[in-house]
């Protein structure tokens, strides 16, 4: 499905001033091609954008592009993802790298152009990735509704030492986990969070949601691959001592949670849509990001 | 697809002595409703069956019955698994354990005529299970080519300390393996060596393949789960001095590798199905084997 | 070393009604032998003892008997032999669980006064349990000082992903951990959170202290057993942005820490001393509580 | 306790053709001092020694010299640590690697000349390493008799799935393994195949033995640290159909045990005395062998 790109947004770190330099240059490039570009409030004030030409918000960013070229690092791009599935906008996302390699921002910025100029002739390679939705049902009514790409996480409070969960698929029970928490994982937030609890890294286009539990005190209970289309009921045990309970999504924000509130996650009713790096498999950056030399 | 079965096989496990009664009985029942039964000759011998009576190997009986009921643990469904999926035949295999639950043989002896009669009159939920093909090629050519429901498991000598294995899918490298061996599992094989060697719990309805080290010696070597539709390609490294590497298949039988041999597993063609239990549901099984009790 | 014992302490689960009835019992046997009991204030309500009756504090009890008789859980127990440390008592402490075996409180309602008996006679096996002493330096004063009989923990909020610390022994750095946290545990703890986290058994004669990273985000950061001898320094690492660090003390009590905070954990002057039970091992509990049984 | 050097021997890894201009230079530079060397066999013929010059084979060089010099890697080093230590021989090794730094061969070639005086002026620091003594009891006789430096490993056949262990310590039994293997090492073998198998690290100084079952089918079997004077007794599990069941030494040598063997493993007479690295601690090894680098 190759999109018609007409208008391009840019979207930097915040307070990444190394990054001025690059924005100019690629805004040179975009309007030289007539394709915008559109900023961001916070990105037009770091590259000082004159007072009159026109910004939006970060949320309101997706609606006016159809392409957003993010540069920071897979925080910044966690964040936009979130921004274009909340518009309900079907537009690709570029990551571009500062620093590092991510495991989402995985173009280095020599790869900037060449990866533009592929996907405005319609070459590049777009990657649908799985999004969740999560929600939290409380009195009976829906208290939160949040999308996230990594990762939604139900954890303890700090000075507490176990939180005690039942968790179900639909309305089949799965398991009681007494746990520092439990990470409901896509498969791109399976080399997040999920990789550091014990979780296993599962391939971008598998169709599965993982359930990984943080340090479990029953040590039977193991990191689950379920079908996507499992919809996943978590709630604080009944009759559990729980101090403090917490949802964070993709590790930014969350509240916290109540004795009868339940957390529903599920598969998000759209992708979002990664441009690849041209020369880059998942592997590649498999072995790169985990140091899998040939030793 | 409710299947019209005519005539049902019985396997019973080798020398289940135990068994005898219960597959009289079972015969007794099945004729009485003009099924069959067929036997295959070690059931047949197991149960004193007149001479006269025609019975087939086992390798040939998938051909002569629309049903195969198992008397016995996972390995001799496994076993019938496989013959199943070489004779082509389409048809299911209804599992019931003597002794203790198994993952695969999950019907137990009370419900063995309460799931009959459900497969009879097609209330019986039927679940497909993905199998693996493992396929060796040696000097050009296909040296050893064999189904799997669980696992092919690649892995060092008794007396050898690590090999070190190329591991690709289709033409993309994936990793280097160096450890014990590496397990190439299904959604299936998850709860068996899998897990055992730290690989995660993958519900039979995802489709997909895993990938799990045992004992690597880089620590960043972790369990991946790749789409079903993967072409894995196993070989030992180029110039790595690997005493003794083997393929082993189910961990029922295997052969030795050589150097240049490449070790091909992807999906099988067909998948095996197999008859559910009336009452417990996947995770049920999961819980009850995990010991995951509520406390 | 067998002590002659004069007066024991009673000490119950706080709010533990069943355990009225059992306290009184317990008493009157004490009483029967002219061995006190002491009861502390808490206790001496559950039992409604007279108000001419002479108590006192559980922090003050150490001071007022050779022996102290713990009626609860593990939680209980590692209450008190903080209390006793801190006491500068050289008394043994004998635990009693209700419910469920615990792993320190091992001896069960039957066993105790076949146990009490083997104390006063001399033939009871009195095992020394290395403590922890855990400081906090800010300012170059010490901020907070405290005994620890499992484990000091370092952790991040709970909205927080991630924290960053700098460890070292002595003054030769270790590692570097970026986690959910870490944990510095005795020999005695090493089948509590740090079993969780993925940490090893470590037998309670070993003279070591345990590091075990929880959720490492670097996965070749593994748990390390260090001589007993170790001092043990953790301090936010240098530049690092983290959220907010706490420390908690044996999951019970704990501050948050500043940037500049140093925490040194080295082991305690003194051990505490438990009873253990008269007819069951170590690794008999092990095995118990970890489910280890011959199949 | 400074050892006054009289004699040095020289043992180079077998066939490591570039360690023969190494070697001459060295032993020009002891000859100069008049501490010999002495020469194993292999080693003579690798640098083309005069014939009329004295050598002798590895296994005696021990009782010729109060010094080893080991040129090579983890495996030479080990190697000649059991024969110093079969030999009864109180001498200290000095391990130079050749290629990436061991975990036991820490001094570099550039640091060999510095590192020797420091022996030889008694300032620099001779660390002990417990080794472990396996003895194999057959028919009421021992059968084996071996020392090793890492480990001792009970291991299954290559074709088969699972080998199931009885392990006691003295006569208490501990814990019944169904695995593929178990692995008994010392501290310094803890960062060698344990490791892999996912055992923690101990560091030498920690008077201790560990237990560390290779993929147990007990998801609650988890390493186990035990004191040093713990008589660990090892026998296939009675009535168990165990198919073969090996016993390796160092991942050196070896033999395979029959159903009524009993391995006994504890830790040897003596110890084997490494030579530190004079500006390398045992926690900069471990950080740079396992890239914890400061991010």
């Amino acid at each position: 499905m190759p999109t018609r790109i007409a208008r391009a947004g840019i979207v930097a770190k915040t307070r990444l001033a190394e990054a001025a330099g690059v924005v100019a240059e690629l805004a040179g490039w975009l309007e030289a091609r007539d394709l915008g570009p559109v900023f961001d409030d916070e990105t037009a004030a770091l590259v000082g954008l004159p007072p009159d030409r026109p910004t939006c918000s970060r949320d309101d960013l997706p609606n006016h592009c159809d392409l957003v070229i993010v540069l920071g690092g897979d925080g910044t791009l966690i964040g936009m993802a979130g921004r274009v599935a909340n518009a309900g906008a079907d537009i690709p996302i570029l990551g571009v790298n500062f620093g590092s390699l991510g495991f989402l921002t995985e173009i280095t910025l020599p790869e900037l152009y060449p990866s533009l100029e592929a996907v405005l002739d319609g070459t590049a390679q777009i990657e649908p990735r799985l999004m969740l939705r999560a929600q939290t049902m409380r009195d009976g009514a829906v208290f939160s509704d949040r999308l996230a790409l990594n990762d939604v996480v139900i954890t303890k409070g700090a000075m507490s030492r176990i939180i005690d969960l039942s968790v179900a698929i639909g309305e089949q029970p799965v398991m009681r986990v007494r746990a520092d928490g439990l990470i409901i994982g896509s498969p791109t937030g399976s080399t997040a969070y999920n990789l550091a609890a014990g979780g296993p890294i599962v391939h971008p286009a598998v169709d599965a949601l993982l359930l990984t539990p943080i340090a479990p005190h029953m040590l039977t209970n193991r990191p689950i691959v379920v079908p996507a289309s499992s919809e996943i009921r978590i709630r604080p045990a009944a009759g559990a001592s729980n101090d403090e309970v917490f949802v964070t999504i993709d590790g930014q924000s969350g509240h916290d949670l109540q004795a009868d509130d339940v957390v529903v996650v599920r598969r998000a009713e759209r992708c979002v849509r990664l441009v690849r790096a041209l020369t880059r498999t998942y592997f590649d950056v498999l072995r790169e990001k985990l140091k899998w030399s040939e030793r």
